[in-house]
């Protein structure tokens, strides 16, 4: 059954333009083709195969048979604002206060909500992409604007063209999307460029949405990737989106966070209130679990990456038709098939000959189009036959 | 520490006025002063003081076990849109489709994902008042307007003029907010006004969000209140807001459901991705039990709330300082002080000197300025003592 023939189909035109507008998914349009295949290799979302480990569901369910089902402190649980500060005291090697810690209801929720504190109607928000389409998506239905500002490709690396991202800055520009490392590229800003950055956000007077959820994520040995914490101060145009979904296996609590100056506390209490009007509670102690107890998990994690990224990139290498540089940080491998350019095309082709399921570049906007991404955060055992699998469809396409 | 001597305090200029302008809770401002008070009875929330039922809970815990822990369908589940859907048909005596049922975080998420479907900058929403101030501030949030209509308020009953109603709709006008049974008022309206609300939609084509979350809590011995389920036909511009808070005693999970038209549904899909890309699937199997197993539930709460109202109502109207009518619906005593106007003054007073928590009716725009809210889903024996305290605190006030 298709839209036009349900009911109110004669009404969605009179629906707003920002709502109407929003755009699919170019993810889901390849999933749902391939949704139901059995045997399906399941690369496509930016979600790895473990459920949530146990010490964090128990600390859940401790949390419900202690009857903790009330509404609670919107900013988030006095514990888990604290855990927040601690656990950046530890990996930032700086002090934190509590206070800049916001509990929200997915990485999602931080992004929606820090794009309407800077923007709206009439202003302009830049992305360097290829990026995760949610950013642009959330700027649109907020009415304002994403700028996109395609990155360089060269052998399979992404690199950013600061003079192109300045010269994308306009009177209206009222912040910059940072991800780094990046989904779906991997790249990964070094400390210069942190500061380059940051230059640019002091000299235009505009804000930085730094989405940084992936910084664990490196395979150089070092136990983060540069931050905006690195080369910042307190009173710097920062405001941090993050989540718990990558880094602790929660993709499906649905809890994130927003770090962001202490003085912005009432008004973010506002905007959370007034959108989801806070998390659970015992989401929140599991949280907090996976904060204060969840280091050997996160070093198993990455250790598991660091094997996935390995197979894959040294597997799609050998298929001699690709081209793509090992990603320097995240957990997806971004490559380009040798003569086909058309990723949408190409990423359905690969569901039906090789039954793995990727990402195609066209839904992560321009600069990307020609690419597929796959992300290598499962089981190795899967991931070789994945490899096996593409080596074996692309030798006949 | 004030906000303005916090780090960040000069950028908070710098911020959307939409964000920036968003108002504090009226309510939470008397919680804070007297939230650590040694045994206060707190009646100021819309909230009982029950934990979620185990029924409800052991539903969460059994999918965590099962590890339902992975990102999922952004409309929810499709067992808990068809329960929703049979929920329905049971209670307005119908048939529905599942595809008009979508999962949000919230009864607010609800709200504010309705409100974007049909307003932004330039538009308006009427809302008649006192109400529930999350609608008007999600209004505002969302760059509308919203015009508040103050109902009628005679000898301790508010009604709606409809009259006055229909002269508040200007060409700006893009909905109603349609909240019955009410909060704080009680007003519930009857199946003729609800006709004739829903003839001001078709005349004028602008649309209803309708909030029946209270629609279980009437105390004539009926199932439910009158809905616009009644009245209605599927393709009327009635977009429903829901909510698993009250009937379940599920506030602190954040789940809620939106009903709408089911050719809404990728447009009301991608307003979720990208908010908050959907709901745990935890949580939902605890919403699926809820629905499934959850009426004899449900009708020990209304019994509940019935003795509560009745203990409240004719202890308040014992003291002769007090205008109220026990209310017709939902579960809240509204009622004002002869000679005392300044609620929010009154409330703090009560506080301090009855050690009882009451919401300040100027928290519920124009029209309610004058009186208190009491919430009685509660248990007996706190709502006999709070209304001795109270008895006490007005004699000597």
């Amino acid at each position: 059954m298709t839209t036009t023939t349900l009911p109110g189909a004669r009404l969605i035109a009179e629906l707003r333009p920002e709502a109407r507008n929003a755009p699919e998914s170019g993810i889901v349009e390849v999933m749902n083709h391939g949704r139901l295949k059995p045997g399906l290799i399941p690369l496509w979302v930016g979600e790895g195969d473990l459920p949530t480990a146990d010490f964090i569901v128990r600390a859940a369910n401790a949390s419900l048979a202690a009857g903790e089902t009330f509404y609670t402190w919107q900013r988030g649980v006095p514990e888990l604002r604290q855990a927040l500060a601690d656990y950046h005291a530890a990996l930032y090697g700086q002090p934190f206060s509590a206070e800049r810690f916001f509990v929200t209801g997915s990485g999602m929720q931080s992004v929606q909500i820090c794009v309407r504190l800077v923007a709206g109607p009439g202003d302009e928000i830049v992305i360097p992409t290829p990026a995760w389409p949610n950013f642009a998506a959330a700027i649109g239905v907020a009415g304002a604007k994403a700028v996109c500002v395609p990155m360089d490709l060269a052998e399979g690396r992404f690199t950013l063209d600061l003079d192109k991202l300045a010269a994308a800055i306009t009177p209206k520009t009222r912040a910059l999307v940072i991800n780094s490392p990046a989904n779906p590229t991997g790249w990964t800003a070094t400390r210069d460029e942190m500061a380059a950055l940051l230059a640019l956000s002091r000299k235009h007077g505009i804000w930085i949405i730094a989405d940084e959820i992936y910084g664990r994520f490196v395979y150089d040995g070092s136990p983060r990737a540069a931050s905006f914490h690195d080369v910042m101060d307190e009173e710097d145009r920062v405001l941090f989106v993050q989540t718990f979904s990558k880094n602790w296996a929660m993709t499906g609590w649905r809890i994130g966070w927003i770090e962001a100056p202490a003085a912005f506390g009432q008004i973010i209490e506002n905007m959370i209130q007034y959108s989801t009007s806070g998390s659970p509670v015992f989401v929140q102690r599991a949280a907090t679990a996976a904060l204060t107890e969840g280091e050997p998990y996160i070093a198993e994690q990455i250790a598991r990456a660091s094997e996935g990224r390995r197979i894959v990139s040294e597997g799609l290498k050998a298929t001699n038709r690709v081209s793509l540089a090992a990603p320097v940080g995240a957990f997806y491998q971004f490559f380009t098939v040798d003569g086909r350019s058309d990723s949408r095309a190409l990423a359905i082709e690969l569901v039906d000959n090789a039954n793995v399921g990727l990402a195609p570049g066209t839904a992560f906007g321009p600069g990307g189009e020609t690419g597929l991404r796959l992300c290598f955060a499962r089981k190795s055992s899967d991931l070789v036959e994945a490899v096996a699998r593409l080596q074996g469809a692309l030798a006949q396409s």
